[in-house]
């Protein structure tokens, strides 16, 4: 697990000591963000379901579940599986389940834990239908919905009901709701435009719940959101839980793209200087496969006058401002990375500080967990 | 090292059997390139030192040099200590190595390798001599010169002197010679001016070998070259060896934006339709966590008829004519990455396939090295 033999003995030595590039992990700062979103959550009255799609780390999905969260989101079966021999038993699969490896592999996650996966087709209906015809417990099901983002999901409205119908009367399944996923409306600059078009989009979600239960079906969880959208998310109408999951993380997109404010850059890039080739020139031992800078610039902290100019695949340049030339080779420096979610899947662990003191190196056991 | 326990036992399995998603090698591409590649080195007296940053593989790079590479060529101290561990003798570092954690394992690295690192100033020539004073065997240094793409590398000319002066008079260090990189002009459109471009950027290397040669200091290697510029780097003067390696793998940006032809889709991602929203649309289980499309993307091997419309972090999108219509739930394509490099850091392992049927899986071991 360990990305070098020196990380392995760093539990008690300041950060100083750490080698670079490394995945840093502010435990003040994620803490605080944990328990900022659990408030926010209970404040409005909905359940906390955060997406580990960015962190993949068991440690931190028991942080949050100790906080509050009801269970955690993931976005693969094999990242499910590693959750939930960490001990979490509710969790949502985000997604379609397909195909009879993976349909052994999810009665075999059924026995240690209580995941929920998602469909938008009959064809769905009947394979995982077929796999849990016989199991001893039954398998929650989710009725994905197109909010919008055109990407998975059934039209709302009576194709839902057909579903649903299906699920129900399908042995080993069990019918646990709706879920949407307002993907595309995250970024909209306008804050009083963003919580319209959110609002208007996720409207959906409600009427087909109110077409379920007309139908006769009971329909307990109504599952949207994402970063981008955590304090809209949870007060739409109807939505009984959020998956935001990158904010315990932050980063600069969130930021300064999707106007996230109110949580602490937990998730830090330690970066060392190997090259000063001119003057206002320095290059890092982090480029493009060490932190991701497409959708927004990784940022110096504490340095405005460092500006990350360039990423390419293996090294950063730095642009320096007439106050940081003294730069020297060798110095380090804490970058927050462009967009976490793209950054955590390059490292193999998170080296865990508080204040200024490493307290556990956590592997991103579900790292690499695609199938 | 396997991502998934139903990986492990697939040698000799049809790739029918292989689940999704699942980062593929074509074993005869694969052979066929890095044997055309050889040829070509060899036509043009050249030697071929292959990067070894996108493939991460000690096999790959085992077959490289049992070809007739003189060695590799990798970005990472944490890279060159893993495919030395494999057997791997004679690699190129392309980059500084910095600060005393690194010096440690930089003279544990030498015990059973013999490494050339980079330097680009007096500073990195001192901290290696001084790590090196005292060793049993001296270590190889390349002065990295800034042939146009301002990253890392001294200037060109008098301060190339300067530099191998210093090395050549400094206790554990052989001076190896000199490498250029010429990065920003890969992607050139117009073949006579992407040749005429890059001979005049690398000039600046026999220049500088004859002011060393003046000097009465021998200069060995001249390295320079990538997959963009496979067909030039060999024919500019004074170049001893090409470090060109991606085009073992290939990709779409490669052959579509770089111009480069001749080499075969050795590198395949699998992945599976888990979702038919609409007639024209079908959402697979790769997305950018997965297979890279930022650069070029990806494309679906044997279908002009499906485009890979969007990818997003765990889902990509296709469109689809008239004619692909049919695509089923649980159907397998096989894609061409939009960029080899960054797609095969998202996953832990290849599935080597020869016509068609799995003959080996092999660990991505050198991946998440970035120390």
């Amino acid at each position: 697990m360990s990305s070098s033999p020196a990380t392995t003995s760093l539990v008690g030595r300041p950060l100083a000591e750490v080698d670079t590039p490394a995945l840093c992990l502010d435990l003040d700062a994620l803490e605080a963000n944990i328990a900022r979103m659990v408030a926010h959550t209970r404040r409005h009255g909905v359940a906390w379901r955060p997406h580990a799609k960015a962190h993949k780390c068991p440690q931190i999905a028991l942080l949050e579940i100790k906080a509050g969260a009801i269970g955690i989101t993931c976005a693969k079966l094999g990242e499910a599986e590693v959750f939930a021999a960490a001990g979490v038993r509710d969790i949502l699969i985000a997604n379609q389940i397909v195909g009879p490896l993976k349909m052994t592999r999810l009665r075999a996650l059924r026995q240690i834990a209580d995941p929920i996966v998602c469909v938008d087709s009959l064809e769905h209906v009947a394979e995982l239908s077929r796999a849990f015809a016989d199991a001893p417990e039954p398998l929650r099901v989710l009725v994905e919905i197109n909010v919008g983002l055109n990407r998975a999901g059934t039209t709302a409205g009576a194709p839902v009901v057909d579903l649903a119908r299906r699920i129900v009367g399908s042995r080993g399944l069990r019918l646990a709701g709706i879920m949407g996923y307002e993907g595309h409306l995250l970024n909209i600059p306008d804050a009083g435009e963003k919580l319209e078009r959110i609002r208007d989009a996720l409207a959906v979600l409600p009427e087909s719940k109110a077409l379920l239960e007309q139908a006769g079906i009971a329909c307990e969880i109504v599952s949207a959101g994402g970063t981008g959208s955590y304090e809209i998310t949870p007060i739409c109408p109807g939505v009984t839980e959020t998956q935001a999951g990158g904010l315990v993380l932050m980063d600069a997109y969130y930021k300064h793209r999707c106007g996230v404010s109110g949580f602490e850059h937990a998730l830090l890039v330690l970066a060392g200087v190997v090259s000063r080739p001119a003057p206002d020139r320095a290059v890092i031992d982090a480029g493009r496969k060490c932190v991701h800078g497409d959708l927004h610039k990784p940022l110096v902290v504490g340095r405005d006058d460092i500006e990350v100019s360039r990423l390419t695949a293996e090294h950063g340049d730095l642009t320096l401002a007439q106050s940081a030339r003294d730069l020297k080779i060798g110095d380090r420096l804490l970058l927050v990375p462009g967009y976490s979610d793209f950054t955590c899947v390059l490292h193999d662990e998170f080296v865990v500080i508080r204040k200024g003191v490493v307290e556990a190196v956590w592997p991103l056991a579900a790292r690499g967990k695609l199938k």
